[in-house]
């Protein structure tokens, strides 16, 4: 079975037929059943037991799709998040992680899209927030999903691992980076360990995604193994990078006081990998 | 070993390190080795071998990175290409497929994204035309890149292949969809066979990917296996969808007189995952 990462999961139905016909969107949002995502400081709010709160549709400028019969709306949250929302990952059920993921990361591509990058002017919402239109020149604008690569890199039964500088201390996690306009998934996964670990890597293998809505990525975790493991570490990007034993993994994941490094939380794939990788 | 489609490798050295530095970007463009990319009507200009031309640096806009030692640049076309260019693509030497690529995303990014989406004031180049800074607020802009899932859907032997609208007459091709903000790899090929076919699908794997340049997807390619045959399309994505044998899928590939399809072009990933799929 593949690795299920935190994130992971169907949400709701997105019922996307709907988008284009506003008239009907209208009309689910005026069922007594239909919820709207309450918001608390830009960030989806969660009750007691770590569950998205809902309350009655007032301003249904997204249509997140249907939860078995209920229409689910979101409307845009007056500002974003002041910082990405790791305390409150900690919290949040599992089961609304796709959900919350894609309400914010739609919620904070629409705070940033109010004007028309073709000619300035203002855009306006329309197919039911899963898109802007151009008041001035009609441009159509569709919400980003950035492909990220996340990955380890196995030499000799030792795994890479890197600190970025924002790391509380002791974390290392497995070493990321954007995927760029021309390049595969492999490519990707070969240039960011070049650049930031200065390793050679071949048989470049997929293992899971997972949503990351800060803002908007689909992290995409890989495997490869090294060539060899000097390291020529960019120290621009990362504060350090090392290679740790299965028996320093297995320490740092199972929480063992004195273990070598503090391991990526539950919700960051970063973990899934290591735990997949740990398990084969 | 996983199969490589058309657009893999790695294309040049993209020296991302050196994008931050202005000056050192100013200098490798003065260089007698330098080389700047040629434009013709909006999309990079082929020699007579299928090779990428290239002239003498005059308006180093975007750093594309170094060939060997040469470094190679691009300015921006004077506007964009009025349709996509598969006539170009079937003359397209593979080696410079990944450039090809990478080079038109990002000219056409940056011709659609000359003003701030936040705040609607004009942006310029920065990062040697790996993003772009608003000159009103202040924003950074990155280029996108949108992830598309494509995938095969196998029953009983059969495969599930879909006409879209504009095809050519008699091709038959793997359904694609954009992953959308909150969704896995493996949520979005569910939710697109779903939507546009009908099908139950589990037991989701990757197969390979491909950057597509058309504007700027990243084709993440897969199989799933249908829990069941009985489609129901939707036609306002698709102008049919059917199941094929293996002895179908095969005849179409070799170019049989009479084959029960016309299949996706050697540069398109769908017909990598077919030749894959049949291979296995």
């Amino acid at each position: 079975m593949p690795p299920e990462p935190f994130f992971s999961g169907s949400g709701l139905d997105r019922a996307d037929l709907l988008r284009s016909r506003p008239e009907r969107i209208a009309e689910l949002a005026a069922r007594g059943d239909a919820r709207q995502l309450a918001w608390a400081d830009g960030l989806p709010a969660l009750d007691a037991d770590g569950r998205l709160s809902w309350e009655p549709v007032r301003e249904p400028a997204l249509f997140l799709g249907l939860d078995g019969d209920s229409p689910r709306f979101a409307s845009l949250p007056a500002s974003a998040a002041p910082a990405p929302a790791f305390a409150l990952l900690a919290q949040l059920d599992e089961q609304d992680a796709p959900l919350f993921a894609c309400a914010l990361s739609l919620a904070n591509w629409h705070l940033r899209h109010g004007h028309c990058s073709v000619c300035g002017q203002p855009t306006g919402i329309v197919r039911g927030g899963w898109s802007r239109r151009c008041g001035g020149c009609g441009a159509e604008h569709f919400p980003r999903c950035d492909p990220v690569v996340i990955m380890l890199a196995e030499h000799d039964g030792r795994l890479l691992l890197g600190r970025q500088p924002h790391y509380p201390p002791g974390r290392f996690s497995a070493l990321a980076g954007f995927v760029e306009p021309g390049e595969t998934i492999e490519a990707a996964v070969a240039r960011e360990l070049r650049e930031e670990a200065g390793i050679q890597v071949a048989d470049i293998s997929y293992v899971a995604s997972q949503p990351w809505p800060f803002p908007s990525s689909l992290m995409i975790g890989c495997r490869a193994r090294a060539l060899g493991d000097a390291l020529t570490i960019d120290f621009t990007e990362l504060d350090d990078a090392r290679w740790f034993s299965r028996d320093e993994v297995a320490a740092a994941l199972t929480g063992e006081e004195g273990a070598a490094f503090l391991p990526p939380n539950r919700y960051a794939i970063a973990r899934t990998l290591l735990d997949d990788w740990l398990a084969a």
